[in-house]
């Protein structure tokens, strides 16, 4: 008899999120060998639907078998190289994540410092980084922890100019809002499977320009990650199919069966009613008094922090939430600890229903 | 309409093998939130399976998100100190991933080296031990790539005369045959999900002894993965629960289920029928009049090892097996290219009538 039975939730948090049924039925398809020609098959249809939302025809585009972090471990230990200057923009927890993954790779850390839900503008990132004339530049586009959203265009503009490659944390945006990696001139970008994509977490999806594949070649020394080394992960998912390690298959199945969703729909339309739902929750909002904490036109569309009013708990907000319909968000953390409520829109709950049966529940409890 | 449309296939390879029913269902319960106290319910179950099958009481006992490669880097990046003396048992493909991992790692690497599909005796562990006086030594327990089982008892014994940590490969033998993690003193083992617990690849099941936890709370930096850092991992899986990464919930879902269905046989139950299975199989080549590459007492009991006669195609054999009834079977590599077929004989499929099967299409296939 089966021993897992899972409560049942609505996840209207920042991820994992909803599950389509046809991702799960994918995901329980039966396995094939690592080295089969349908996992490869799999894994090419899983390409181009990555390249599809990241907004690339980069060839390096494929999904690390780990979860997001294991993306920003993989950015970070293949293109940060030990002793060098990695510029960060810091504005909320993941950024600091990749400080700290920096500094454990050996690189002298420089930082732009903004407060936890504000992005960092054009002029201000030009002049900190043709100042700093860092190898390589990082920012988070769509921060989780504060729900704000970080325009890349200057960034990667300036960090050209003085010969440095730009990382784009991707994990809550792919899916959910356009990145544009080729137009915006991002190198290299990471997401995960369980936000913006509605399939479970266990990949994360990984693109890298021709350039940063260049940069990976001189290299002085091999990454120290053996297990993220994207050399040997390019030889194991080009044409030469060269054994590195096995595969998560069903994994795969579950993220080729998401992206099939997404093209279904078109991923441009996914992107549009993400943003209508948000402008139902943000109207909504406002006539319950409540305020965004994000200021307008830099938000998330799909990942909405509310500030928390004052005198009210937000633990107790969510514990009724919880207990009265089956529906969780999260709080903030960190400086926004009881500030903010965060609040995922995504994939198959991002409809009018949906977001109405969210926004209804939401009114009764914050009374 | 369902995109993921996997050929049938029956894996008699050396892993992914075949997955129970039951396993692909609770794969696909809901997903729930990564704080979620139904998910630490599973964690902890995912432990205590886990504790019965590498026959250990380590408090630390966890799944890796990732895949059993990344098992290894943990064991290596956590537990192999930059500027170190590692001392590995090399015999096989696998134990020179290890020597690579640790080379990338900064150790200095000295090597005991056996032909593929021979095996280290008692007095030269010792004696290589004793001479070399590492901080940490590695063997792998199952070689995949050979077929042979390396007792670790002398290998143990020796490290902690010297003060060094063992560290034991049991990607191949974890609950395919007894490991006994405490008996034999093994510090540290780590180990995948698609092998012997017949669960799809995505985890790496791991332990820990107290002496090696007290090791790495002695270490003079961090680890320099961060995503494979088993503090952070430990205050995640831990009372704590502090946030570290978004966990592969579905895969652990699976890894539960594969747990319970082997409690539900009972793991000497399940040991027993591997080795019954292999005896018939050995019994049958011989009959064919085949060999065995490995000696008797060092077989690897659900990864059979058997030569391939003189004047025949291993290739032709393998596509005649895949194509008549879809069967899939590995080659030997490295040094025994050509040489050795890679039989897996587990879980569902280390059965009379399975192995009957089996055997009996290979003996048409290999004519």
């Amino acid at each position: 008899m089966l021993t897992i039975h899972p409560p049942k939730r609505f996840l209207f948090g920042p991820g994992p999120t909803q599950v389509e049924p046809r991702v799960y039925e994918a995901m329980s398809q039966p396995v094939v060998g690592y080295l089969d020609p349908y996992f490869f098959e799999v894994a090419d249809q899983v390409k181009k639907g990555l390249q599809e939302c990241f907004g690339t025809t980069n060839e390096m585009t494929l999904a690390i078998s780990g979860t997001g972090s294991s993306g920003m471990e993989t950015a970070v230990s293949n293109f940060v190289p030990e002793g060098s200057k990695f510029a960060v923009i810091v504005g909320g927890f993941f950024a600091e994540r990749l400080c700290e993954m920096g500094r454990r790779h050996g690189a002298n850390i420089v930082r732009l410092e903004k407060a936890w839900g504000e992005t960092a503008g054009d002029d201000e990132v030009r002049e900190f980084i043709l100042r700093e004339r860092p190898a390589t530049v990082a920012y988070v586009h769509a921060e989780t922890s504060t729900g704000a959203l970080q325009s890349g265009n200057a960034i990667c503009e300036a960090a050209h100019e003085v010969g440095a490659l730009v990382i784009a944390d991707c994990v809550t945006s792919l899916g959910g809002v356009k990145i544009g990696v080729d137009d915006t001139g991002i190198d290299i970008a990471y997401s995960c499977t369980q936000k913006g994509l509605s399939c479970p977490p266990g990949l994360s999806p990984f693109t890298a320009s021709a350039l940063a594949v260049e940069r990976l070649k001189t290299r002085a020394r091999p990454n120290t990650v053996w297990y993220l080394d994207l050399v040997l992960l390019n030889d194991y998912y080009s044409a030469a199919h060269k054994y590195h390690h096995t595969a998560p298959i069903s994994n795969f199945y579950a993220l080729r069966e998401g992206l099939a969703l997404i093209a279904e729909e078109g991923v441009e339309a996914r992107w549009a009613r993400h943003l209508e739902n948000h402008e139902r929750l943000v109207a909504r909002m406002e006539s319950l008094g409540l305020s965004m904490h994000v200021a307008q036109g830099y938000r998330i569309p799909h990942l909405n922090t509310v500030r928390v009013p004052e005198g009210v708990d937000d633990l107790a907000v969510r514990k009724r939430l919880l207990a009265d319909e089956g529906i969780e968000i999260a709080g903030g953390f960190g400086p926004l600890a009881g500030k903010i409520f965060r609040i995922g829109l995504m994939g198959p709950l991002a409809t009018a229903d949906n977001t109405r049966f969210f926004l209804d529940a939401f009114a009764k409890a914050v009374r």
